[in-house]
């Protein structure tokens, strides 16, 4: 089994989650731009939620370059990653459209949490098909970046009764981990082209 | 014809229905634990879609893996199953939201029918087209377990009279056979690949 | 320019298209059949459709196949068949809602007209790019099939007013026409692989 | 990193944010030509958003028919267009029901100005990859048409608040700058195949 048909599927899913959560920002029936003040942390928790997404994607993308074949146990494990990532929309609209309050912030921590741990699950099923020695296990190696985010996104939960705010903190953090360009993947990366 | 892009449009209709069903999930109005209580029904029945529509996507991705070439006739029994899947969001909204009443779980196990039945054509299109001696027509045979899935789905049509709760453990049963993997089919797809 | 991004893009858009229609049928409040019934002619506005959208797909499909090159023109005028198919969800809706009313079906029928027409300039176009002796010329020849499913689809609307069912049974008969396989066709497809 | 998935989750996103615009078009509730009027506003403001996409589709596939690898840097410049663009359902929604009044007006502007930017941005992170030798670097040039757009689109958003139609006038004839094929850019590209 290639994994092309996976990848067309995963990016299909994930184009269709990230561009139905703007569904849930309501047009405002007001004119001025007051009428966009009730929009705005519906807005905030879209944008968090659309760079998750991204990141999402980019390892997802990257995880598959280096993937050579796909077992029934990979789809599988793919297809738990994108349920939790299918619950992004309602996440985000319950946390959004309240304002971060504690529980709905917790709640969307928790699904990112699920999320994390399925893509862990994931990558374990592709090197389990893959072996040790393979390409995808020394990119991948312990995935420590990968576990921290978890672990974060863990300790964000019980904190977001204390203050959503520094829940959110956390969630935020967590993308910027991502975000800033990792030299020694992308060193890696470039080694493998040649 | 080739069979791509048949399957690149298969991929999208079914990526749209399994991220479509999740806006069923009405965000709740109230911001503590018990706003999710009502959205619970539904979520289950959220979960028990997606590993429906996941198993249809595994098939799917198995069955064209094994067919060369497509006729107009598979074209259209193609389009018969994503009919019957299109309407998987609506009957899963039905049962969901009525907290699996009889009617609505009844009619949902009717279009799980239809689908099992739309694809038992496509398989026998597709035999139709690539021979008797194919390899697909050797790796379906007489596809014994979608027979039976069909069968359960039909029986437990009048049983959600009876009692929801039966035609549901149904479903749940007919998910499981295929969650679990068959040995033989992968030993199958394994000599193949030698 | 190669033709598969843009097929590609075709299957997205027309794979949205036919699942987001099925979010027009309201999920009923009730729990019993008879819940069902004024989801009924929304049902069957929406099997109209899905077939038509079935049969322009099929359709485009084939037609790409037999094209080796996009142009401007050609990207162009397939985003402006696409515009028309976009409007389907809503006079499908409109026409379904309201129990196929005179006034709903003959807007129906105009954007049934649109589309026809907006798919014979796409022939137009490719076939001014690929020219008069290519592959793709000599298979659409004059679309007399095209051409008459538009006449009748022109026919239909002022007929509506008369009857909104005299204006169904021609959008049917002309769904019948392309549903019906057209054995000369298949007989130049079979030939061109040879 | 090869450029396919990268286009290919692109195609999905527009052809998503394509579709999903037309939802906004709300189902009239009653059957006369007269209940279509309220919608036209929406649906004018549609046909604008859908022929920006167009051309934003357009452009980006010739864009990155030119580009051979992509970097971290050009995955996170391209979400960062799809993310201004996944706006469009919600400013042209805004725009529309309220029969293009001065603020709505003002907000679609900004919004095309940013994806105006995001655009000219990941043109730059494209020609910091392939080099200012490149193929993609010479058929992009200064982009002096996408910086006017941009300029265009500016000016625009004051003057929404003196009157709306000057500023849809503006996003008009941008719009139509992109329409009218360029000979310039298409004799490059016929050169390059040869």
């Amino acid at each position: 089994m290639k994994t092309n048909r996976l990848e067309a599927f995963s990016d299909g899913v994930l184009a269709i989650i990230i561009t139905i959560m703007v569904l849930e920002m309501k047009v405002p029936h007001t004119v001025d731009l007051a009428g966009l003040k009730p929009v705005l942390p519906v807005f905030l928790s879209y944008v968090l939620s659309f760079i998750y997404l991204g990141i999402y994607w980019n390892n997802h993308h990257h995880l598959f370059q280096a993937t050579e074949q796909a077992s029934g146990g990979i789809l599988w494990a793919n297809l738990h990653l994108l349920f939790w990532l299918s619950l992004f929309p309602f996440t985000t609209g319950w946390m959004g459209e309240n304002g971060f309050a504690s529980t709905p912030t917790a709640v969307y921590g928790f699904v990112l949490l699920m999320a994390a741990i399925a893509y862990l699950i994931l990558e374990r099923a592709i090197i389990a098909k893959e072996g040790r020695e393979s390409l995808v296990a020394q990119a991948v190696g312990q995935d420590r970046k990968g576990r921290l985010s978890g672990a974060l996104n863990f300790v964000a939960i019980p904190l977001a009764f204390v203050s959503p705010w520094i829940a959110c903190g956390l969630y935020v953090l967590v993308a910027l981990l991502w975000l800033i360009p990792d030299p020694r993947i992308e060193r890696k990366l470039e080694k493998r082209e040649q």
